[in-house]
């Protein structure tokens, strides 16, 4: 399969869409990818399995990243991709080949910006942590993450999301005591003592905290509970998992903290944790960048890697086409009109 | 295998529990005490699947129905039997493979009964009521099970227990709406809402209602609960499964109608529900047992087959060696002196 990176980025999008690349299975899409880049002589390319970076080697004094992941989220139906009223519907089509498209389209028609410039295309980013690609290429090869400002084009329907927040999972265990359920009270019972903890949740006030200027929105959650041993059993065990999206202006042990005294009292097992992102748009490379693409910033609230580059200490923001509310969903689409604004707005910003 | 019936009780038993007849799989006991019945020239024997019905033919003025179930539950390491300080230790040993010896010693030793006597060994009682024996036998020759009083040897440590409570399960639903967990507030969680469903059962006032007598004691008890899509998913449905234990004064209808209203606002769906059964311990025939037996009658708490009796117009009590708290357990065991006291005191019975 070829790409044709002088298609606009639209019709891009829609070859991208069409080579299915659900997360491990991304090898078509990434050797499509590969193939188109290596054509672009103004680019050195690495491959690392199915991730690719591309970059230019301008001695520019600064170096900039636009990274996105090119797998998506399973299939469900909405393949291959239809175009209906400007809209352009299918699998990944707003999360992220929009973004990749608008990567690949600037790759090949800006072969001198005005900052150096780095495109990462990476895999396994809908999937468990540690299989995602630009993990990887962290550790493997940092060199090649290096620089001083990254923009990670996930969906944001073309507005600068600043940071995100970090998300903890933890499991609060009510314990009793088993016993027949014709006789429950030679028992105690660890459903309704569950009671408890469903009642903090219930009443928690979420913090709505300021950071760096953009305001944020925590949430303590249940998203899971399970508890029974028989049907007629006083059932000695409920365990209720928690979901923690905490602000960027609290770390993992502090997030960790918050939780063990909200539950005070009850068995607390953290399952996991990943940091959040400050937004850190005061830094002058995210100040040049948000003057030449406009708009009005707003707090990340879901999870995203740019966690990983405020990490490798890298300022970085999201930036992209399409509504990440419908992300995931059998009638994902993009607005053909965003992809193009995106890649306008991006243009600029690397040419000017 | 042979069962030899001139064995003590005691003995009769280890040899039982050493008979392994997990539910499903009591052909090998079925058949044995099928061959050990067919030696006893003045019993009439039917043969049902693995249950058998072993009649005297007397012409007695009065019939009574001795009935215990051949099954067990899975085997926790506990087979073969031993014996400790006078105690049986094995899977079955007090439920209820104790009172079967008790059953086959009398239909061995007593020929000639004061009142006919039918002897009842079925198979699947500790599975879906569905797979039960006896409902078996009440479908196709409910002739064979005809009779004036019933005693079913469930364990119950030698106490006369009359009747038994209805269960109920229901299914309680609390409802929400989906949405991301990062952005909690655009959906509304069921595992929270469900907070309501656990209250009403922690302040549940039990009634101890009197019954012909008799003090039972009701429960309605959480014996599972499961809820959540995804661990990044705020969940729309958590369900509350329900068990009420009802007192025999409440029937099926009244027991449902009680707990719609407990959860009135809540969806409730009734999964299955088992009738109780009144003492019935006016009835002359249960007087006269209870004579013979002696000792004080309580209320039976939990479900046993002595519905089924109810439901065909037998009166019916439980009697019968063991302790039914060790019932299910690994380290379930019976006196022998149990076993031999029940053995007596229905003999006394039987012959008097």
């Amino acid at each position: 399969m070829e790409l044709d990176l002088s298609q606009d980025a639209g019709q891009l999008t829609a070859s991208l869409v069409d080579i299915e690349s659900v997360s491990g299975a991304e090898k078509p899409l990434a050797d499509a990818i590969e193939a188109a880049l290596r054509e672009l002589p103004h680019l050195s390319v690495h491959r690392d399995g199915d991730a690719l970076v591309a970059r230019t080697g301008l001695d520019r004094p600064q170096r900039v990243i636009l990274a996105g992941h090119i797998d998506t989220v399973p299939v469900a139906g909405n393949l291959p991709s239809h175009l209906k009223r400007g809209l352009l519907y299918g699998c990944g089509s707003a999360d992220m080949k929009s973004g990749v498209a608008v990567q690949l389209r600037l790759a090949a028609s800006v072969p001198e910006p005005t900052r150096d410039v780095t495109y990462v295309f990476y895999d396994c980013e809908e999937v468990e942590a540690e299989r995602n690609g630009m993990l990887r290429l962290s550790r493997r090869q940092p060199e090649l993450l290096a620089g001083d400002f990254a923009v990670l084009l996930e969906p944001t329907g073309c507005t600068v999301e600043g940071g995100c927040q970090g998300t903890l999972r933890a499991e609060i265990t009510a314990t009793g005591k088993r016993a027949h359920s014709a006789r429950s009270w030679m028992g105690s019972n660890a459903i309704h003592a569950a009671e408890g903890i469903l009642a903090v949740l219930r009443g928690y006030p979420a913090r709505q905290p300021e950071v760096d200027g953009l305001t944020y929105h925590e949430g303590l959650n249940a998203v899971g509970v399970h508890g029974g041993v028989a049907h007629n059993v006083i059932p000695d065990e409920c365990v209720v998992t928690v979901n923690y999206r905490f602000a960027p202006d609290r770390s993992p042990a502090q997030a960790e903290a918050h939780v063990r005294e909200v539950f005070g009292g009850w068995d607390v097992a953290v399952v996991d944790v990943a940091s959040g992102a400050r937004p850190g748009l005061a830094d002058p490379a995210a100040v040049a960048f948000l003057q030449a693409v406009g708009g009005t910033p707003r707090a990340k609230l879901g999870w995203t890697d740019v966690a990983r580059f405020d990490a490798l200490g890298i300022p970085a923001v999201n930036y992209g086409p399409g509504n990440p509310e419908v992300a995931h969903s059998a009638g994902e689409h993009v607005a053909l009109s965003e992809i193009s604004e995106c890649e306008t707005r991006m243009r600029t910003w690397l040419t000017g």
